[in-house]
């Protein structure tokens, strides 16, 4: 059994529900975060651990991340720190070019320094672009349209040189919209806070008719350490997701459900929310139901979920 | 027609070339090239052209490109400023990050802030990794294997993230191992030196079965030209290359006989010659069939020249 396990994002939406499970189940644990848009109220399970270690910094600070696999003498590396904003980079790509690339660059120039050998990667279905089909992992061109997928799919490329250049080997997981407990931002957000501001009306970008797979992040959690753990070739690629999907309009619905309100929907218009935004995706799930894995929720659950979490804890206040 | 070109790395072995047709076709051509791989011998025809301007630079120099721009109005710019050996970036993978995807990405980025909307860009078969299989473009899925591979498939994608952002169009051309007058290094040269060093004995990397079509500059610089003239989608792509292949033990038996020799040829075994090299390579060329293209120049032939290219000027001793 790997023994040592590096989070980078460890405290963010993801990265914390990871550390938390492979806690549990007896690794020793080392997160990195910048808590830019990680919390450390997200790690408060895990800092009663004895087996964990809360590292506040940035991986673009090559010498600080040197000297944490100095020190850390890892054997899996999950990378899970990224810009997660898409639609922030439109207006300024080095976000994505920084947050989500470089930050990938330097882990795996870290690992190579370290002799470390094993990467498990948060990538996206972003990588895909706008193909207006149902894509398998194989799927080409490859042409992304936000530069948070374009900088995905450069991590991708990177990770490929460093497995043949110095013996890596890669879990690469293609995640979908995912929601759940302590998520960040996103449309669930953006609306609880409009209707904050004015509960007789909510504004939606778009014409509503967008539809997307949102996975529950514990069932994407099980999912990426089922795959880490059961497969074993030099590159391991898997899209995850959920095969039912929910519009815009029913996530619009279900938060003024929640809510409590009677408020009117006003749709901007268009079939996207913003630039880079995928209206309508979904892609084949065929290589991890293969690998006897099934969401236990589905995309509508799990934005109840979502929307129930956040309403719950006021989070809306605390974010901004 | 567009008139003012922008070429980086027009003083490069493909570039100069490309320097040469567009000029002897009306255009004002501007060069920016650092000449770390570049001379100003390749572009001794341009510098009595009127339309052609010079700037020695790099494009790693931001401040300096945005100037460059500021002043250039340009309409397209012909990005084929890279680092172009392979091997090189397995010590050290800065050199392919920043040389080949930095400066990608800084034109990138100069383009969005002078409004220039079109780009021709240099990629290469090399993106689509160690595949076993004649790959078409829309090949997937894409583990390249070297960092060149993964820095050029990583550029692919921030150019279509800012086609998608900022409404530019690109003109991608995939290339093959490309041979011919003013290359600056390769097998061929390699081969050559070892030559003059010791007439009797020449080492092969590999057993000499690794085999792989070499297109010729001239018939490349065609099609990449034809390709941005007669397509017209949002992302255009294409591989370029010739269906005709050369071994390495050809290449190195025509070296041994263009110098007059009887060199013994020693192979040092295995079917690589180095980490991150893809031993047999084909790819589909229908879709660039389809626009009326093919090469004048086989491989075996392109090769030669380019042998007698270096014999003939002696640019083995000149190179180093």
């Amino acid at each position: 059994m790997d023994k040592n396990i590096l989070i980078t994002g460890g405290a963010g939406f993801i990265g914390s529900h990871l550390t938390d499970s492979l806690l549990m189940e007896g690794y020793n644990v080392t997160v990195i975060d910048n808590l830019s848009l990680g919390r450390l109220t997200n790690l408060l399970n895990a800092q009663n651990n004895q087996r964990f270690k809360f590292i506040k910094g940035d991986i673009l600070d090559k010498e600080l991340l040197f000297n944490i696999f100095n020190e850390g003498n890892f054997d899996t590396v999950f990378h899970m720190a990224a810009n997660s904003d898409i639609a922030k980079s439109h207006v300024n790509p080095d976000v994505d070019f920084n947050n989500t690339l470089t930050t990938t660059y330097n882990v795996l120039l870290a690992m190579k320094e370290y002799n470390v050998k094993n990467i498990v990667f948060a990538s996206t279905s972003a990588i895909y672009g706008d193909t207006g089909v149902s894509v398998s992992e194989d799927f080409g061109p490859l042409f992304p349209i936000s530069h948070y997928g374009a900088s995905k799919l450069a991590s991708e490329a990177y990770i490929s040189s460093f497995c043949e250049n110095y013996g890596f080997k890669a879990w690469i997981t293609r995640f979908p919209n995912v929601v759940g407990e302590r998520a960040t931002h996103g449309a669930i957000y953006d609306f609880i806070k409009k209707l904050k501001k004015n509960p007789n009306e909510l504004e939606v970008l778009g014409n509503g008719t967008q539809i997307k797979p949102y996975l529950y992040v514990k069932d994407l959690v099980e999912a990426i350490l089922l795959i880490w753990k059961s497969t074993n070739e030099k590159i391991n690629y898997f899209n995850l997701g959920v095969e039912t999907r929910t519009t815009v309009k029913e996530i619009a619905e279900m938060v003024i459900d929640e809510m409590g309100l009677n408020a009117v929907i006003k749709y901007t218009g268009g079939n996207r929310g913003w630039v880079g935004d995928v209206p309508t995706f979904s892609y084949s799930l065929d290589k991890i139901h293969a690998l006897g894995w099934n969401p236990k929720v589905t995309s509508n659950e799990a934005v109840r979920k979502s929307i129930r979490y956040i309403l719950d804890k006021d989070l809306c206040i605390v974010a901004k």
